[in-house]
């Protein structure tokens, strides 16, 4: 007898199924014993009844711990109580391991204890749930650049130089040269758009964060699209689609994991773009008339992210920003770099951060030596800029930031399934 | 003027387009001036002839170097000789940079000369249409496993622990601890097939090679199927529909690129699984057959990869390896490792690695310790033992391989936008 997926029960209403999974929890009322059985797939309850299931299983039941792994046969009935719509009339139960002590007992535990045992901690239903809103939201990314005519282009993570400035940089021997792990694709992405158009990057990245705060890992995924021939507010528009495209596919393919996590679906199916774009003027504006003491020039923390996505009660882009706090690869117009943010709603901070890049040689050169960097390690990324020099623009989307965002958990830790974090290694 | 994209032409036949991009190459026959544009997309060829275009850009005509990027307008013509199927009659063309110098011409060129000006050398054709069809493959791999009922599961980077032996670890200063770039996301994987049911890991691994082959890279895309309740003939059967989707999808969507990487796309379509499967005893006895000097208890090195390969003129799988030859995670039967290598043809070797995996703590934990690993570094990965094991079984296939093999290309440092190997970590 083949196995049935618990997500594929519905096909075989009314028909006899193997299950194979384990034992999530159960509990007896009287004669009848509950078994509530999951396989990675979806979760069934098993009804143990006098008559229908077989003796022998019902003295293995007394013995099953959470988390042992069995075989179940049983008749599949309607069952419109149970999120599946389903419940499985058991007929027997075979113990491929009797499981004991299982750590994650359905008590509350605390984060550190639950984050020791990740390897498990998967398994309960919050994480299982975001972690498969994630999975979605990897699978929507991809789909939406290649339908868009992007090509994926795969950036190194052992680069010889930094992106994002040097204090936060892992670095590891390469061979008789030290490398540093990737910050951002973003420098090798543009010679992708020379040489594609369009393209986006889609990997882990790095960062040695010493802040421990609910949105930063040390290692996180970005996706970043690079776009010859675009400007500022292109990226702007792609970043709406982008974020619109998200919103649609989660809500549609995520239903079951999103009521688990008790998102609010009404407050998410409002985030459609395109969404308003302020001038990062008129949000210091904005800023200190809500009572913000923020002098002109200096980049916006949490607080004010919180009180930008309060004030547009949805996702709002911030461009222009001062030249000084922004990267050397901006392009410039006067004091503002051609820069833009994505600051997400309910406290979820910026989710996008992209713009027009520096297209004169001459320029680029300047803000290199500006920023104290060498000149000969991003030659070859001045080079693009030599032969062939042609406006183009990008941003990166941090991928655990909008996993959060969109299933309302809190901690990015959440959202990855082994989250690195200061004094986080383990497992 | 919105500007339209080559590969998109075909939908303006008769009418004015504008086009951005790249000069491509350039020719004078008589009075008639030929100019072949690139936009990343696609190719078209643009004839400049007296009366349809500018005086003005017949004098840029001459100044335009390779690689200038311009903006050209004129009008959609049918045509049957080119591969794109379309031309353009030109009638004006704008410079945004006239190039001079371009490092790659249509000469030949060294290869270190051309690794060293990899992010130029990706706009050549070779390498443009290289690249496009492993952006299809990366694609394909995540669409197939999607509906085939996978959850995408992204395995950490940095690792307290190694997977794959300690000879081939790059290492870095984790805050106060010391971390390594993950050779496999596999053990990870495992954690995931027991919450999710099947996974699969797709992400960078890394392993500090010192050969010089032309199959090793140092930093390197794997995609690991790990599924719960599946033993090892599972796992090759699911490899077979792995490999046969790649094979069906790139035939269907890269004909351009396959065409100008001249690969034998006659051969490529034979490629269709179920694939022969043989017992390593069997292979052994081939190779001996073949005249090779193999005793049993060996591995197979690439002259003995390449003759099965000829042998069975396409892939071929070799499963139960010596468990001496193996890694410590593989469940064990009698002296064989029930492990299965898939083996392609045309001397492409290994390009799946995978097998069952050890489901008894006991048997486990004996195994860590005969290695010589440290037992409380593995405790997590032992756990998934401890609580509701099941047999399992998974995979990885690795995407440079499998695009260097698809492509036909030689090297697998052209199958990957920037290659890291020995003494190359620039650009």
């Amino acid at each position: 007898m083949t196995a049935v997926r618990i997500c594929d029960v519905g096909q075989s209403e009314g028909k006899e199924v193997l299950l194979q999974g384990w034992v999530q929890q159960k509990r007896s009322s009287g004669k009848i014993k509950f078994l509530v059985v999951r396989d990675g797939s979806a979760l069934i309850q098993g009804v143990l009844v006098a008559g229908e299931c077989s003796e022998e299983s019902f003295q293995l039941f007394e013995r099953l711990g959470q988390e042992s792994s069995i075989r179940v046969k049983g008749i599949v009935r309607k069952d419109a109580r149970s999120a599946l719509g389903y419940e499985l009339t058991v007929k027997s139960i075979e113990a491929l391991q009797i499981a004991e002590g299982y750590p994650i007992t359905p008590k509350e535990h605390g984060v550190e204890f639950l984050m020791e045992n990740r390897h498990l901690w998967i398994r309960s239903q919050r994480q299982w749930a975001a972690l498969r809103v994630r999975s979605e939201i990897m699978f929507v990314i991809q789909d939406f650049f290649r339908n868009d005519g992007f090509i994926r282009f795969d950036p190194p993570i052992l680069t010889p130089t930094s992106c994002e400035g040097t204090s936060t940089l892992f670095s590891t021997n390469y061979f008789d040269e030290k490398a540093f792990l990737t910050q951002s694709g973003q420098l090798y992405g543009e010679t992708g758009a020379f040489a594609f158009g369009k393209v986006y990057t889609f990997g882990p990245t790095f960062r040695a964060e010493k802040s421990k705060t609910r949105k930063h890992l040390t290692e996180f995924w970005m996706v970043e699209p690079e776009v010859a021939f675009a400007e500022l507010p292109d990226v702007m528009t792609l970043g709406d689609r982008l974020i619109s495209a998200i919103v649609t596919h989660v809500l549609k393919n995520c239903t079951a994991e999103l009521k688990i996590l008790e998102r609010d679906v009404v407050k998410l199916a409002r985030y459609q773009g395109p969404f308003p774009k302020i001038h990062y003027d008129e949000a210091i504006k904005i800023l200190q008339k809500r009572g913000f003491d923020v002098p002109w020039g200096e980049d916006f923390g949490a607080p004010h992210e919180q009180a930008l996505g309060e004030e547009f009660d949805g996702p709002v882009w911030i461009h222009h920003f001062p030249a000084q706090i922004k990267a050397f690869y901006f392009k410039q117009d006067g004091k503002y770099a051609l820069g833009a943010d994505l600051i997400a709603p309910e406290g979820y901070g910026e989710i996008i951060g992209g713009g027009q890049r520096e297209d004169s040689a001459e320029e680029l050169t300047k803000r290199v030596l500006e920023h104290g960097l060498n000149v000969a390690d991003y030659q070859w990324y001045i080079d693009l800029r030599k032969f062939g020099s042609v406006p183009h623009a990008g941003f990166g989307l941090g991928v655990e930031r909008t996993v959060a965002w969109m299933t309302g958990v809190e901690h990015v830790r959440e959202t990855i399934p082994f989250p690195r974090m200061l004094n986080h290694l383990r497992p």
